[in-house]
């Protein structure tokens, strides 16, 4: 059986977008997503697909990408190759839901392929909580321990890891929010590698509807009052932080002229800064604040 | 007559603090600052002093600050110097109104000062607003212009350049405002010219509560809306794309693990995004838009 070329990878990613817009669109009731077609300009293009009318989610898209041509320099000169030509394809997500009782959520799954034979897959799913649930945090860690056991036993505690040092804001000392995997340039060993990996990407893509329309339904009807919001603002102002300061992928995109509004579209729709805010002693905000850490084992956490 | 010691500059800048401090309470005629001290644990400290209560500026802070200590590798290395004491200090805003009609303000100036003998000063002073009005940009830029040329003929227009050139969103392709002027790694060959770039900083310095009070007090009263609330935040949005993706200050101070808290003073209170915002034909939001761009003369500009 010979692999799947980068075309039927990215005609598969683009049905992961129809999947997952389609439950999406489900699980919240009200709103619909609005399609975005682009072309870019060396070569390739998406659909970035962005939700509108939402009861659950404020603000989020769902973006699917297949883009080629030369090979940006930056790259290059960071493998030391010479020119070739890439092609990426991709599904990338984070929604802003309007409840700071829901958690934000970031998802993707992406491939790259140089015509040197050079390919790699990439992405991972991670949870961003306004106030961290413990036992929301153990459901979302023990269904994407499972997701990874059916591919490789290693890839749980080797993404999580992974994800804890990704998410990280150096100049806050704290992660972005509780985890998940995260994983970068993993290429096959052999065709059956191949597949396997790319079937991984596909359950995580999968994962991802199944386990947000969870916490849409569990938490959306949960109370919260000014405070909560106040609060859910100073959040995705960290989340606004980490985007622009940290994430690679945000900075590599902005830097070798990526399409701004697709990058951009993680930006949540509002989000404050207050000068040395801290969280009252003992409160749930305060709980949050302190478990923004690394190498925390949510699947046996107690509080 | 010797020059000025660091010492004695760090005297003057925090007594520059204290009088513009007292400028802008008197302008905003509500509020007042509070004060931070803190001290580095590798040498030297600050004051950090945010504006809280105030009827024009929603959120912002007049921050002084003098550290000291072993010269960062990151600066070393840039300079290709062996290991350096430093010394450096500076006053440094970012005001933030409440009114979407009273633009942002941003100024700093610094001194810097290696043991090698190795110095130098850097600033300026630049304007955001929320709505591009060319009588306000050239009264800003002919009150700056004006400051300039009391110490040198060819500042004004050199720095008025660098400012736009360094206050861009590459991402964008737009300024982040009106621009102003910014100078940096201005050495002295004499003590006279020592003496003359000092005074060219104190100069701007007093400059700004003039000049700031001038739009506060003009301004201030302007009716808005909702609309214009949304536009100011979308517009807040940008700042902090411009501070946390592309200004040099912020990604050098907190990479070297500078104060998060005092570099991040220059955030806004609330800013939003939405995904490919684009304002209406005709619009002064329109206007403002196009109008962010580099080499604009607003001294002769008409509308």
């Amino acid at each position: 059986m010979a692999r799947k070329t980068k075309e039927e990878i990215a005609a598969i990613y683009q049905k992961m977008q129809d999947y997952i817009c389609q439950e999406l669109t489900i699980s919240d009731g009200d709103g619909k997503f609005v399609e975005d077609k682009w072309e870019r300009e060396l070569g390739g293009g998406g659909r970035t697909r962005t939700f509108s009318g939402g009861k659950i989610i404020a603000k989020g898209g769902v973006a699917f990408s297949a883009v080629y041509g030369p090979t940006p320099d930056k790259i290059l000169k960071k493998l030391n190759l010479d020119k070739a030509e890439f092609f990426a394809t991709g599904v990338s997500i984070v929604l802003h839901p309007a409840s700071p009782m829901v958690p934000i959520i970031h998802m993707n799954i992406r491939y790259f392929e140089m015509e040197n034979g050079v390919h790699w897959f990439g992405g991972g799913i991670d949870l961003t909580p306004h106030y961290i649930v413990p036992e929301d945090a153990q459901h979302f860690h023990q269904e994407v321990k499972e997701v990874c056991g059916n591919y490789d036993s290693t890839y749980y505690r080797k993404f999580k890891s992974w994800a804890d040092d990704y998410f990280y804001l150096k100049h806050r000392d704290e992660t972005r929010g509780i985890g998940g995997i995260f994983y970068d340039r993993l290429s096959a060993d052999s065709e059956d590698h191949f597949e396997q990996i790319l079937e991984f990407s596909l359950a995580i893509g999968r994962l991802f509807p199944k386990v947000y329309g969870h916490f849409m339904k569990k938490n959306n009807s949960l109370p919260y009052g000014e405070k909560e919001k106040t609060w859910q603002n100073l959040r995705r102002g960290r989340y606004v932080e980490f985007n622009l300061l940290w994430d690679a992928g945000t900075k590599f995109g902005l830097e070798t002229n990526g399409r701004t509004e697709s990058i951009l579209l993680s930006m949540p729709p509002l989000a404050s800064w207050e000068y040395m805010q801290s969280p009252t002693e003992g409160s749930e905000e305060a709980f949050t604040q302190q478990h923004l850490r690394k190498g925390i084992d949510w699947l046996s956490f107690e509080r």
